[in-house]
């Protein structure tokens, strides 16, 4: 070790309970930004990262208003003729339903078992702190960072917001950058460093179902009555069948098999994904396309869900009514080269085809968001192998994630740089869930790791 | 007219204002039976029938605890060697939601274009009080009631609750009686008085479906999670096609066909049942099984509805949750011939069989009630008939009651009365939905044909 490594090693294990107090600090804010009701508290965690930004040292600080949520933005600036690197985080968090799940308030941090549970911990304040921290300790320790680097911080990622994206696309010379880097993804496990090789995009929409014109007794219209459950029943039941397939006419057509690479890995799965997911999920067996490898299944194919109905009575006890309207939210995951608004109509014809023809069915696209592949041999993701193996010991793994980070798509479009994917978040996080949770020495190890990572940029 | 008719005619005149008054606090009084925070509010309803019961001059009256809601009980056994009638009724109403719907606040009752609009109005405060206004009347009038009466008001009608039928049950002898009379039905229009001639009964259950342990976000794991409300849209989607057909095997093979008389007035529908009930759900064409006329479909084929799904996320914006649980609220209208627990074990079989493997599967029975045929040529029937003739100047038509009204069947069973079904509301009066309303030209005929009703059973 150098003495400058050795100084930052000391830094950072001197700071850690303060690293974890400032997370803590900020997990205490209920930045909800689905929900209407917590638009203050998405607004006061904003203001949070942004002091953040500021007490370590960086400048032109701003929180920037927007449609929606607030952005943060934050630059440092003074590594004259070393590369950019723009860094890209999400202060606001999911729901919390059912709250009733959670073994400790969400939005009260409680340290178990070497896990910090609150809502955002690991998707994506946990994620997005850990940088703040590395690059707190750099300034400290050095007193400047080794590269250039612009921070900016959304608060729409959960809510499928166009603020981000507004803003990246009509200041591509305020964010230019060489490399683009996303710390909200995971690993496969403690000690299998990994870096994203690819992401689905999203779409999500909203189906409605129209039946009579008001709701009925299904004592007195049970029999002539159209019932929109029964017809989104219908619908969904002919969108994908028990056995995993869609039927979305066209939807598979631009779908391109992975690399050879990618196959050979999905197929094999030497670490032992599918095993552990099912574990994870406790059931006997798992669902979806028997003719396709697990991996290849959550990472390379699309896929489609309903995430919930609408309509009726789902209260306690009976109520014996035929609602006049029902909704369900139904989203796809598609793979890079299935564009998302070409399968929004796609899939709304083929909604409009399931429809029994006594009800009206419209298909709103609440959100979409484009996949992306990430090539390994490009400089910046050589130079997070490079910070991986330097800190976990070993040379990281390059596997593709299910999820849709559709900020990924934009920086590769509109800034034309590489981005790398690097997170330190576990398959059992339980992100989207009651308990989510985040690991502390994945949150140490991280700040280590991304410290590591800018300096090996500067080289 | 006599005399006693011109008195009881001037008598009810004179107090119509005041009848209504005593209706509308009735109705003021929010006693939601199947949401437990209303406890209170049920109470309160059916201590205001036993004070209107005592005031008319009622003997015995009870407000009697039981497991669940109360009953209210009164009697009036004055007239030695005349037959008994027992009158039942329910102060119990449906929930209010969507409650945005409402014109008026629900439990305030407004009037506007000759309807009285209030939650309950209908169904079935405003029904139950007419014929304690009725049994005002003719006590104010004459000092006595023409016949024996007991009068007995359950508040659990809407939730399916089991007290009345354990009372029922237990006191076969206190309520034992000549005719059974029970004000909960409607008639086509307001110059079509009709007499019930069946009713079909019911059984409603909730369907929950498990996948994996906890919820998932469907980026990391769609593609080979379990989801429960997808295996639920295939559950329901196979219960039922589109078509209308229920696939519950066995279901069928009890069914008896209509009389003959019936039969002819379903294919014939010379009052335009179908159509008006077309115009009033305000859709192209009726929905179901177009090998039946649409009056046997409602009201003597067995129906299969499903009135709410929960789990997962209905709220505003966009969540990527795959359930780890999820639930609906199915029903069947059962005629006379199916029996309600036979059909929970057929509905149960073949949930399980429709259910996608990868998910486990309970179905649970949150109540049933059996249907019923009532003869048209029983004296009581032929009292009530003459009584309807009476006040609209016409002949009733025999019809069936396509909802379910379990006491009935019970009372029939039990206390080995007839049972007259003989009810005013209106096809439109929007039962269970929002905006809910009692014609008043209704209410105060129903009155007059109610009074004369007792007095045509004491000839």
């Amino acid at each position: 070790m150098t003495q400058q490594e050795t100084d930052l090693e000391r830094y950072i294990a001197n700071n850690e309970d303060r690293f974890l107090e400032d997370l803590t600090g900020w997990l205490r804010i209920p930045s909800i930004s689905t929900l209407p009701a917590y638009a203050g508290d998405v607004r006061r965690a904003a203001e949070y990262a942004a002091n953040q930004l500021t007490k370590i040292g960086f400048g032109n600080v701003e929180v920037i208003a927007t449609q929606g949520h607030p952005l943060v933005y934050g630059e440092w600036l003074k590594a004259t003729g070393k590369p950019t690197l723009l860094i890209y985080g999400h202060y606001d968090v999911q729901p919390v339903d059912p709250v009733e799940l959670w073994n400790s308030p969400p939005f009260e941090p409680t340290v178990r078992n070497g896990n910090l549970y609150a809502r955002g911990a690991s998707d994506d304040k946990g994620q997005t702190m850990l940088i703040i921290k590395a690059l707190e300790s750099l300034l400290a320790v050095n007193g400047k960072l080794p590269i250039n680097v612009k921070v900016l911080i959304e608060g729409e990622e959960e809510a499928g917001g166009e603020a981000v994206a507004q803003y990246v696309k009509t200041h591509t010379d305020k964010l230019a950058c060489d490399t683009a880097f996303i710390c909200d993804t995971h690993m496969p496990s403690k000690d299998a460093p990994a870096l994203i090789s690819g992401l689905r995009g999203i779409i999500y929409t909203e189906v409605e179902v129209h039946g009579a014109q008001r709701d009925l007794h299904s004592g007195s219209y049970g029999g002539i009555a159209p019932n929109p459950l029964h017809a989104l029943a219908i619908i969904i039941s002919r969108l994908k069948d028990a056995e995993g397939h869609i039927h979305v006419p066209g939807l598979y057509d631009k779908l391109r098999p992975g690399s050879e690479i990618e196959q050979d890995f999905w197929q094999k799965d030497p670490l032992n994904f599918a095993e552990a997911l099912r574990e994870e999920m406790g059931v006997a067996q798992l669902t979806g396309e028997a003719e396709y490898p697990p991996l290849e299944r959550i990472w390379a194919r699309p896929t489609l869900e309903v995430h919930g109905i609408a309509g009726g009575f789902v209260g306690e006890g009976a109520k014996t009514v035929i609602p006049a309207v029902a909704k369900a939210k139904i989203s796809l995951r598609l793979p890079p080269d299935l564009h998302s608004s070409e399968v929004f109509t796609l899939l709304e014809r083929a909604v409009k085809e399931a429809a029994p023809p006594d009800v009206t069915v419209t298909v709103r696209n609440l959100h979409g968001g484009e996949g992306l592949v990430v090539e390994p041999d490009n400089s910046a993701m050589q130079a997070a192998a490079a910070a991986l193996k330097g800190i976990y010991g070993k040379d990281p793994v390059y596997i593709r994630e299910g999820g849709s980070i559709p900020i990924a798509a934009l920086f590769s479009e509109k800034l034309h740089a590489p981005v790398v994917l690097m997170g330190f978040g576990l398959p059992d996080d339980n992100l989207h869930a009651p308990n989510e949770k985040y690991s502390l020495s994945q949150f140490f190890k991280g700040i280590r790791v991304v410290a590591n990572f800018l300096q090996n940029l500067a080289a």
